[in-house]
């Protein structure tokens, strides 16, 4: 026989999965009704409406694809590309170069922004790249969860615009976490998780986007053979799976028969936007930029150096220099087996040499950081570091009190 | 406010997704831990090695992709596919178009053996196709949802082995619910789903693939940008999000971070399989045949007519012709609304002309099969359809007692 999977409890303070709300959880075990059930449309339908409220979008068209953020991302930039468009893209962390590998792999020519990872790019840089290349898109990452830093938008937005360039976004890390405008910002299609500030489980890619964008795939829009064999298309969409321009019509009046929508993570995303929108969003968004404040004041007060630029540091991930002679993932081995607390690592040129301690979602609470402050410090002092004994955790609470 | 979400409880005799089994659902709401937590390796570790008991083979490689059963299809085509590649495909339901679709997308040039929607194929006929217009690929539908009726591959596999040609199954509709051998009928990609015979929610799709299939993927792998600039492949998988070349250094001991992998539906698969496991394979297909063969003797005591040739029948769909004068979505939404029983129509020419009665899974269970009979008479019944009253219960409980 085989034994049921046993888990531990984690106290998680990474840059995603964050915990699940508990109440998310419950609800994830809802039993199954069917996909086109009246009940399970009405879900969907709210959902719709809710995904909107952290963009901050009065866009007709939002929905949840089945598949990880990447999906999201994906769906998104096949949806525009075709075969040898110019896509521009600013660099400053891995997460850009995932744009540039989805968009690569979609035939598209690539144009590259790039600099190191300390910091993001001056909006005058992208736009000046922008008027030099010409491209049919500008797609670049908000919140850099590999590095901690964010992205200023707002102009680069309103230029695309003027100029009749689309402009997608990765929201991935900052939604739900941090005050967005994408109405304002001239975003034409954006993209979220829900593992991140949402409190659900990974699993399904958020995903809005405004009419320039729904004209684009609705002539792109091939009906699936075996619903219909003459609704042929020659500029459809290369994916099936990650087809916005049909899964439209399946969260739309339509209600297309494309897949079967998974519903135990459409319950958890509906609670946990739910529970979101019901704590009222600028005050999810206080809340994060408190224990953000705490964090920071703790690492500093431990004698510990923040990585990146302090004017664009985002607030729901916090990069940390790893002290000279400390080994990153030591440390990161003993948070998790002796304190049950999860910290990251980072990837490419920051592997080993930056912590990452995430503040998102069910995760961002005064409890948490207070732990891990707490237990960070007894792992680093274990490890032979030479940071101030006892002072981050007094800096969280002066925060706090 | 936003209130929180109600779905009734619902007694689902559809061909999927089926009703969830109550501890799949308990475990789906097990606390989340990160992705690479040794505990959830643990997790993805045994998920492979159970994935592969349904599918009754040795492969090495057997494992989720985070998005619903065609996300699964999708990823097995475009991981062999290269433009211009011939592949065959035996049309006999629904489904087999959606591989269709899915190759046409990926440019390929497809080559149809199509009839109408009563019958598989003879084998024989797939052989001389194959011969006649020597594809690199066959692709079929072993249980087509869409008409309940299945295709026997063994001499068709045996040959495409002996010919070079790669041989891809979809067995969304039977894995988990009939009998499979895929080593013994030469099958190279196997993919099935979760929302049906596993009694897990929609959500994942499951894959396994032998050692010819892991060469071309290895072949044509590419690291993603953002982790390696250098590791290019002029002849990578056009997705990132589908690549089964990334997803196995995923799940395998390399462990590339790819995607945030579905925590929570894994847990939801695990707990699954095991229970299947648990059960033994052979007497989860004992059970899925006896309730069929209740449902068979109840619909035929009743004096309808089951769609489709009784010889190729699979044991879990039953398609019942709509009689005369009765509205077929007309009885499903009484069904559904007075007695919270949920069956299905179908798709193309076959809609509005057939039921499907669904047997999956947690579903497939004597309590549910009497209780659909009994409801599907009562609602006959009520329409006025010349049916034999009392008669369909009676039947199966003769099956069973």
């Amino acid at each position: 026989m085989i034994s049921e999977f046993y888990t531990p409890i984690r106290t998680i303070m990474t840059p995603g999965p964050v915990e699940a709300h508990p109440s998310v959880l419950r609800k994830m075990a809802t039993p199954t009704i069917g996909q086109f059930d009246p009940y399970f449309l009405k879900i969907m339908d709210e959902v719709k409406e809710m995904i909107k409220v952290p963009f901050q979008t009065k866009n007709k068209q939002a929905f949840a694809v089945d598949g990880t953020s990447r999906a999201g991302l994906e769906a998104a930039l096949i949806g525009l590309i075709e075969a040898g468009d110019k896509v521009l893209i600013p660099c400053y962390g891995r997460f850009s170069y995932l744009l540039a590998e989805i968009a690569e792999r979609a035939k598209a020519e690539v144009i590259y922004l790039e600099k190191d990872w300390y910091e993001p790019f001056q909006q005058e840089e992208i736009i000046e790249a922008i008027q030099k290349h010409q491209p049919k898109i500008v797609t670049l990452v908000h919140g850099e969860t590999a590095n901690g830093q964010m992205q200023a938008i707002n102009k680069v937005g309103k230029f695309c615009r003027e100029q009749d360039i689309f402009f997608v976004v990765d929201f991935v890390a900052t939604y739900g976490g941090i005050p967005l405008a994408i109405d304002d910002w001239c975003v034409d299609i954006a993209i979220a998780g829900t593992q991140k500030c949402v409190s659900v489980p990974s699993g399904l890619s958020l995903v809005t986007y405004n009419d320039r964008v729904e004209q684009v795939l609705t002539a792109r829009y091939q009906k699936e053979l075996g619903l219909s064999k003459n609704i042929r298309n020659d500029n459809h969409i290369t994916s099936n799976y990650l087809d916005l321009s049909q899964l439209q019509r399946y969260w739309g009046e339509e209600r297309i028969n494309h897949h079967t929508e998974a519903t135990s993570m459409v319950y958890g995303l509906h609670e946990g936007l739910r529970l979101l929108i019901n704590e009222g969003i600028e005050a999810v968004w206080d809340r994060h930029a408190l224990n953000n404040r705490a964090i920071e004041a703790g690492i500093l007060a431990m004698g510990l150096a923040i990585y990146g630029n302090p004017k664009t540091k985002m607030a729901t991930v916090t990069s940390i220099m790893v002290p000279e002679g400390i080994n990153c993932d030591a440390v990161r081995a003993m948070l998790l087996n002796e304190f049950g607390v999860e910290i990251a690592g980072s990837f490419g040129s920051l592997a080993g040499k930056v912590w990452r301690i995430g503040n998102m979602g069910f995760s961002s609470r005064k409890e948490n950081v207070l732990h891990v402050l707490a237990a960070f410090e007894a792992v680093l002092l274990f490890h032979g570091a030479n940071i101030n004994p006892g002072a981050a955790v007094q800096a969280a609470l002066k925060v706090y009190l």
